[in-house]
């Protein structure tokens, strides 16, 4: 999988936050040669102990000053909600021509959170991999995360464009597609694409949880009719899903309001026993998912691939 | 796969309808001799035609009377919509000791839109198989499906005993395992495992398609991020749902009143930025996928498995 690139190394690549992402991206660096030096910054001492086993980085400290001091590149791969701490504590030690950047899931927030504490020279340039999975932590990456996956980057109004370029590289050099977007906008279609479908999936899982008459182990035993598919991105990471509905608010709430508006319309059908307004909405669904599977963002097979079969 | 069975074939096995489920009960009781002679009906010649192309049965006939002439099993793989004109149209053709069954996902509807056509000596043992992929046809089958599924089956009060036991042997040759279940109890489990999260999903793309601001384009580009997983539900046949939630709208109305106040729970918590319950909350949903995985009833590879990674 790994594809030639003409990629300048980063002379120091500090990683703040070492979870999913982080540790996907050392891997993937580390494996292609994208650093000369790999700092792997996480303020939990059992989570830098874990990521020193896996072998992630180059050097290890929970002292975000020693991280960022003579790095290139810094990359927040930390909750959203933390972003205004971490911005302060950093802030004097960065040092002039160096990229900051983060692979938040929201990017308004984390500009107004972040942008007070970057000094001049230094490159602020926001970035979100849209890639993943329901696993978290240092154990969970692996190199190939973000093969054919977008990274939006949201760079500021007037700020540097070398930067921007050196940064779109690198995440193309990690296996990443690259577009540019405002950061508005980001939000907005994140909300529809990301956001709002894992409030759903966190809602659905929970009524079903809390229904006394239907038992757990009936929703369990009998979760291959649909339900299951829910449960995994119910599964992901609660601090990184809280603080991204904490953060990205306006948006968030605006999308739910239209989405439950289209709820009741399909309701109102069900319980007028309109068949016609189901049987049109329910065919035009089914074009979105093929498109998905021809922009190569999905799988064509059945049921995800999940298991094989010898049709 | 297969697993030896001591199941004695049906003599004469009538396929009412071989979409998807139809297909793959035929090629797996063909695989394993679960019958001397399946028999295909369908209403749509060109349906027919496939099913002969794909070698499913052994008779192939668009009369449905020619159909169950004779059969000791008959399965009406149809839409639930269907039953009542299905029965009407076969009762005087049925005969004494033939077990009828289907695989509708509604099962109070089903027996009352069948149970008038049912002659005495004829023996209604209605099912349900808990499997499925989003996609239909006779093309889309294969003899795996039902492997590790569950079927529930909801026999009727005072119904004979014998026919209920070898409709479970026979589902279990098909690789299934069998829950016997009360038909109204089934409609709210359902409403809850399969019919609410379907509606969900085909609610949720179809908002996404509905925004002027952010374009389909985007939608698809970035669906990596969540809004992909729902795709896949919402890409089932529009005829089938269409007609499951008709002839479930009282569970599902209620399931879908409840979702929708939990829903509100958790916007009033982001509008008032109470991260504290949205963190307990996301944190108790990921119990039940380990749950589920737990049971056999899904992979545990992040994301489906659907990439292969080199960790």
């Amino acid at each position: 999988m790994a594809e030639q690139s003409d990629f300048q190394p980063f002379k120091r690549l500090a990683l703040i936050g070492i979870g999913l992402i982080g540790s996907s991206i050392a891997l993937r660096a580390s494996r292609d040669g994208l650093a000369d030096e790999i700092v792997v910054y996480t303020r939990r001492a059992e989570t830098l102990e874990k990521a020193r086993e896996l072998n992630l980085g180059d050097v290890y400290t929970d002292r975000i000053s020693e991280a960022v001091a003579g790095a290139d590149c810094v990359i927040l791969c930390i909750p959203v909600g933390a972003f205004a701490s971490v911005g302060e504590r950093m802030s004097e030690h960065l040092e002039p021509g160096t990229i900051v950047t983060d692979v938040g899931s929201v990017k308004r927030s984390v500009i107004d959170q972040l942008l007070p504490h970057i000094p001049d020279g230094v490159h602020l340039v926001p970035g979100h991999p849209i890639a993943g999975t329901e696993h978290s932590g240092p154990e969970s990456g692996f190199p190939t995360l973000f093969d054919n996956r977008w990274n939006l980057l949201t760079p500021l109004e007037g700020g540097d464009e070398a930067a921007t370029e050196r940064l779109a590289d690198f995440w193309r050099a990690l296996g990443s597609q690259v577009d540019i977007m405002d950061p508005d906008h980001h939000d907005r279609v994140l909300a529809v694409t990301s956001h709002i479908p894992h409030l759903i999936a966190y809602n659905i899982v929970g009524t079903a949880d809390d229904l006394a008459e239907v038992t757990q182990k009936e929703v369990i035993k009998y979760s291959a009719s649909g339900f299951r598919d829910f449960t995994r991105i119910a599964a992901s990471d609660p601090v990184m899903w809280r603080d991204v509905f904490l953060h990205n608010k306006d948006a968030t709430l605006e999308m739910l309001g239209r989405f439950s508006e289209d709820l009741s319309a399909l309701q109102r059908a069900i319980r007028h026993g309109d068949g016609d307004l189901l049987f049109d909405h329910f065919t035009r669904t089914r074009e979105i998912r093929r498109g998905i599977i021809d922009a190569g963002q999905e799988v064509a097979e059945p049921n995800f691939g999940r298991y094989k079969t010898d049709t």
